[in-house]
């Protein structure tokens, strides 16, 4: 027997429940068979990557889901649902840090793949197709590129990128690696891909890597946007070597002072920025007097530094980039110094789908699940769903210890929490692109 | 015929005129003999600084002065004044940094020839006897300890330091060392040494290691003070490490943004004190984050800095001492981290003879020399006798690109204009210690 069922009937009953018994299966088998002495690694377009692709497509066919392989080898498990038109995507990455958690990116496909579970286990038919998306080569650490599986989805790899981006450690080139893994890159070099009409709604479930929800006690977050960045990560700033007790201050053009004056003053521009609401970091991950040349009796010729500064807002970004200009120019003239702070890198904000948010908020509630909304800092596959245009979700589960690190910490617990929202939201027949 | 010559004479006429010529052959022998393919290099007590010794005791012979030798090596080269009593003191050392400069520390030496050189082609017996003393051991890069030579001078020389204290390279202990090149460490042990009595007024005449002569375009300087210190070389922040963009700043155990704020309140209380007319220098020479750990993309959760803080007042020492415990306290409270700031090391201040800097001063003017009356910010072998109770005094040479290395610039018009202002003092039979 089959259940159609409409938003009024999750509201008013259980509805179907997310497979979390399938879930805690496919994550001990993706740990076991990815895992090495410390952490897990999947390497983008390498063997644990393919590993955890072949353990969900294996998976989704027992389900019974329709599964295709795209050019950029993003694997695509459809759930046909009650009339055709775009689908709801629930995705995320199967590739990880080297030695990193089990969780990161997984946690996603696995939901999706429970909640559709679910569906067929109480022979439920959702309103329109529900795709699971195992999207490939998510993690920047192995080709030094952002989001490229979710790219190459859309046809949107530049060919400069195939060719010249390198992994790090093999060296193999990005297209290389594509068309090993049983990619086309042909396809991908003429941009073709997913249309994102096709899209109704993307919504990707991961693990938070920030401290939010363990401190909040949330078990699931409900995202409102990923932040977008500028960073220079090689900013040098260029004084004068000189004796720490015979220089006198006017005849200074200390480094390191010029360089905290300017780290102080966009702290304070944060502090005054956050106080009228904008959403902001601000990020000196990397400072450094030189090995050979600083001494602790020298005044400091040279600091090399690195900024980040991300903001789910571009008109937030352009403040703080004015912001250190100004810095920048005040601390050259106070201090005697130069700074250069090199080329600029970063990425754009994506704004999440505001219908969906008050979707997921209204579910969250409805099931007595906490639920905090909140930004997130990190890049995520999203980010290119939303500037292609899709209404985009993010559902945030609970993780202690961050990510990217063999210590991360997931309770099954909060992970069913947010696969239950999942699942009714998928429901919903409202909301979606139509 | 012999004159003898008091302040109204030389006051009243040009005097005795130092031996320039002498000067700059020995430059020229101390620059072929110990310098290499890189600047020149003297260490202490060992073969550099011997030949340098070897060379002036060479020519305080030919000039018919009394040499001796003491238990630590210093070379006391003495001309007899008319009548007994402590003796006007003109001293420096001779040793070197590694491929350092010819003249840190020797100029003073030669400084003193020529002056003695000067009286007895004039055939001048100076008032009371002028002693040219040549100092083992000042630079602190070969045996990690300051002021050996003088110290050992006085009998200040800790048993524990001769059996302890390693030459850096060879390993040789220092009192191995000193007994190698002749000197007796059994006095030494015994703490026997020079009565500061028999010193009417120690001067250190020395190139100045900071830029302020040259910017005043002055050719000399007479200083008020050595300045002490207090240092912490190994300070450590300690933070927590975090993602910078999915950590919001209340999370934050910034280690980079607390250690700018202690950077930036000391260099206000520099700014405040300084005002106030306090003399200070404060300096942060080095500031790392982890090599390893840190990334422009975390939340820095350790920084290794070092703390140089100097001024010629004990009081304004502790006023600064005060201000870091303040500025730490109020670091670890907004930023939630945790200082160690580790060893204290430092020095002592040590104020000159105001009786002695008033002369010098009113010597140059007579003499139409540009003389800057300024503090001293790096360690000279003048804080010990300073520190010893004995009136003393310093004279700085003017001199480009600091000193420590192979490219400080002395003008020899620059030495004589400082030589003769020495000349001028040790003729005076007032102002020093009868």
């Amino acid at each position: 027997m089959t259940l159609a069922l409409s938003i009024d009937d999750t509201a008013s009953c259980i509805g179907p429940q997310p497979d979390i018994a399938l879930a805690m299966r496919l994550f001990d088998e993706l740990r076991v068979r990815t895992g090495g002495p410390r952490g897990i690694t999947r390497a983008s377009y390498g063997l644990g990557e393919q590993i955890a692709h072949d353990i969900v497509r294996r998976e989704a066919r027992r389900l019974g889901l329709e599964c295709r392989i795209d050019a950029g080898c993003n694997l695509f498990m459809t759930l046909r649902g009650q009339r055709p038109g775009p689908a709801i995507f629930i995705g995320s990455h199967l590739d990880s840090v080297p030695m990193g958690g089990n969780y990161d990116g997984a946690a996603g496909v696995v939901a999706g793949l429970a909640v559709v579970a679910g569906y067929r286990a109480a022979g439920v038919v959702p309103p329109r197709d529900v795709t699971v998306m195992a999207i490939r080569a998510e993690e920047s650490t192995w080709f030094s590129a952002s989001y490229i599986g979710s790219r190459a989805a859309f046809g949107q790899l530049a060919c400069a990128e195939l060719d010249t981006v390198l992994r790090t450690g093999d060296q193999v080139a990005l297209g290389h690696a594509i068309d090993a893994a049983g990619g086309d890159t042909e396809l991908l070099r003429k941009g073709i891909g997913l249309n994102p009409a096709q899209v109704a709604t993307f919504i990707e479930p991961h693990i938070e890597q920030g401290p939010v929800l363990v401190a909040c006690d949330c078990p699931v977050g409900i995202v409102t946007g990923i932040r977008g960045s500028f960073r220079f990560r090689q900013a040098v700033c260029h004084g004068v070597y000189a004796h720490s007790g015979a220089t006198p201050r006017e005849h200074r053009h200390d480094a390191v002072m010029a360089v905290a004056r300017l780290t102080v003053r966009l702290e304070d521009a944060w502090t005054r920025l956050a106080g009228q609401g904008h959403d902001l970091t601000v990020t000196f991950g990397q400072v450094a007097t030189d090995l050979s040349e600083a001494a602790f009796s020298k005044v400091a010729g040279r600091v090399d530094f690195a900024i980040d500064i991300r903001s789910q807002s571009d008109e937030t970004l352009d403040l703080m980039r004015a912001e250190l200009r100004l810095a920048v120019t005040a601390a050259e003239t106070s201090h005697r110094v130069r700074f250069d702070l090199g080329r600029e890198t970063g990425s754009e904000p994506a704004l999440m789908d505001l219908k969906a948010i008050s979707d997921l908020a209204e579910i969250a509630e409805t099931q007595g699940i906490e639920a905090e909304v909140m930004a997130c800092g990190a890049g995520h596959d999203a980010a290119v769903f939303a500037q292609m245009g899709v209404p985009t979700a993010m559902l945030f589960i609970r993780n202690r210890n961050g990510s990217h690190n063999p210590n991360e910490a997931m309770e099954i617990e909060d992970f069913a929490a947010a696969a239950r929202i999942l699942s009714a939201f998928c429901l919903r027949d409202t909301g979606h692109r139509p």
